[in-house]
């Protein structure tokens, strides 16, 4: 959750507030080939940072978010800040490509990939919750966590009846996060359907075509992590 | 807990603010037969909501409420909207009998079937708590869950003693919700009197003849769930 | 926790604000004999109220505060309102030996009868919790539940150390709160030293010279009880 | 968590604001020998606070934090006060070497023992949480409590990966708080590299370079305690 860098009271290098106007929306340049955050960016991030971080799901600075800014870019929270208290001097406009500025989030690259992955990709956010940190443990083996009668089902794009069976995939957590970012595309792109996954004693990923509906599919799979766990020790 | 509309950044056709005074409180009306909602049951709504957000109980835009306008209206929640923060474009004036306008969520058959059963009925509040999820499913079978013994089953209306057996109803979820709403009904007007029921897999709904009673009702009925929950855990 | 009559949007007639000033502080009396609630005590059970609200100990209108006025006299938080937002309409002046005015709480015999107990009563609070009300249950038949070795106990007055044992008197339930006032103080008499008890189903109780004795004791009394119930999850 | 001596409504003899401008900021003496508590030891204390009773970390006025105020002092909450509101008469300047003065906490000698280990210690801070309590008195018997596997191991100041195990040791609870930090400080620099403890039955200290560090590290653990916890009752 925190970079080997640590918390970072000045901007880097990188994203020094110079350069020249460019693309569709002629905002001002912070990297030498990137458009700068705007507001509505910056507003997202700020927000879904305020709410998860009211419900304890960024403890210790973790957690890390970002939002599309354009075909080749996203704005994406830095290394070590305060998640609930995100402004404007803790993002960074990243290349979808690379390279990736200093002060970022190791996992960084996993965020890169599901924006290269497709335009359907509009936000992808990240957070450490009891429930998939634990079940993602549990489950590792199985390599998926699997919901099935729940109504909270229907909170994920596309699934239209709780009489569906959804499995939330789980990979283990790997620190060459290049190397995670890879195996994961990879089996998202060999058909999982689900708009999030678990990284193994690590946390919950999730996305959709907006902030608003990557909170929507972060907060419904949190519910199903929830009532599943709950089920779970009822069971044993 | 969403409707296959998903959000609806703009009211539908339905309800552009226009039409004649009508009814006593020369209300403006919004939908042909159906005057305006008011400042009072917008308020109700909003504030419920607020509350029902500040615990947790309507997460990825799940839950939907409503409060009685008249003797053939009711006001709901749309569908996909944040129930934490309902604003006056977030809800729909609906005529008990129908139709229901687009965009309101695939539950407002629910909703308006309760109305239909009495003017003691009004306000409905619908939400998804993690002990109401769990129970619902672990007693379908049995179909209900039963509660004695608790001084707060007199939070329930014509409750007047802890030495009382209260038996919330479940009924099987199902997504179409005019059939299940008939199931529904023919067994309240069967004798149940607790002033709620659970739908498997998918949450809780609780009424009174106010929004106060019936969030007074939600949050007893929870609290009794969220106790015999603990309990199943203690038992096995 | 709702006696029969409900929420109270009017004060009742023994309450109305007529009367001469009386008593040390020339206070305007409410009740033929009683001085009026000053500012301070509404101000503590105002914020009381609001703390206990914040933890979702009062839910669905559950619960009941109160402070000493004077040697005759207590303030009580009235039967049916929002414990989470008390006004000066939601308070009574009650004397301590009666009678008790109408739409008060049916557990308004329980704070009277601590009062007269002695002077070091100077505040009674009263909450419903999930610990509490579980615990209070499984452990009925052995009439209190025991702490020991919890840095915790400290917190309740005349603890100095964690090597001591705290015993929490359970009482069976009792609609009859006037009879069951006669046996609470009847065993308290007989020695027991911590400021609280519970009520078997229904929540736990807890007293101290001032307010702040009063919320320290249940706050300190409430984590003993939520420590006590994980304990026995995991020793089962 | 409480001393003997309570709430302290007026600040001690020792505490009165009189005194020369001494030592590199000029800040006013409150001790004969002590700078002033500045401006920002205070508002990180009640930051802090404000974070801490915001999760109920901080029940019935337990707890206490610190920070380091220049080589030879640290600013200190007193005991007895709110710790989710801690003002200017709510901490005391005092000498790392003591004497300590009146109406601090007993715990006191454990923050001053940190402090006097090293300039690395900037920042002291210790709450009562449920899973540390219980997992405290758990594994006391094993003297530590064990994690492995977790992402959130990199929370703490000198871990890299997941790829670790993490001892975070349990001292046996002393009301003689100055043998306590004897025993403390001897385990500690015989190689303990957490930058935290647990008291058995008692509750979680940590620290850090700095305050944000301090509560990073707070944060971190709890959440492996929270987690740890979770898998011990699913295990069983």
């Amino acid at each position: 959750m925190r970079s080997a860098s640590g918390p970072q009271p000045e901007p880097p290098a990188c994203c020094n507030r110079t350069g020249s106007p460019r693309g569709p929306g002629a905002v001002t340049s912070l990297h030498p080939s990137a458009p700068a955050p705007d507001a509505i960016a910056l507003d997202a991030l700020t927000a879904f940072g305020r709410f998860a971080a009211s419900r304890g799901w960024v403890p210790a600075t973790a957690g890390n978010f970002s939002v599309r800014l354009d075909a080749d870019h996203a704005v994406v929270t830095r290394s070590g800040i305060d998640k609930g208290n995100v402004g404007a001097g803790d993002v960074a406009v990243v290349p979808l490509a690379g390279p990736i500025p200093a002060g970022m989030s190791a996992e960084t690259p996993l965020h890169l990939a599901r924006y290269r992955a497709g335009a359907h990709v509009g936000a992808v956010v990240h957070v450490h919750t009891l429930a998939a940190t634990v079940l993602s443990r549990a489950d590792e083996a199985r390599g998926a966590v699997r919901f099935a009668g729940f109504e909270m089902q229907k909170a994920l794009a596309g699934v239209a009846t709780h009489e569906s069976v959804v499995e939330l995939p789980i990979f283990a957590n790997d620190q060459d996060t290049v190397a995670l970012a890879e195996r994961i595309e990879a089996r998202l792109a060999g058909g999982a359907n689900v708009p999030g996954y678990l990284l193994a004693g690590h946390g919950l990923y999730a996305w959709g075509a907006t902030m608003s509906d990557a909170r929507r599919h972060l907060e419904g799979l949190e519910f199903l992590l929830a009532c599943t766990l709950e089920e779970r020790r009822l069971a044993r």
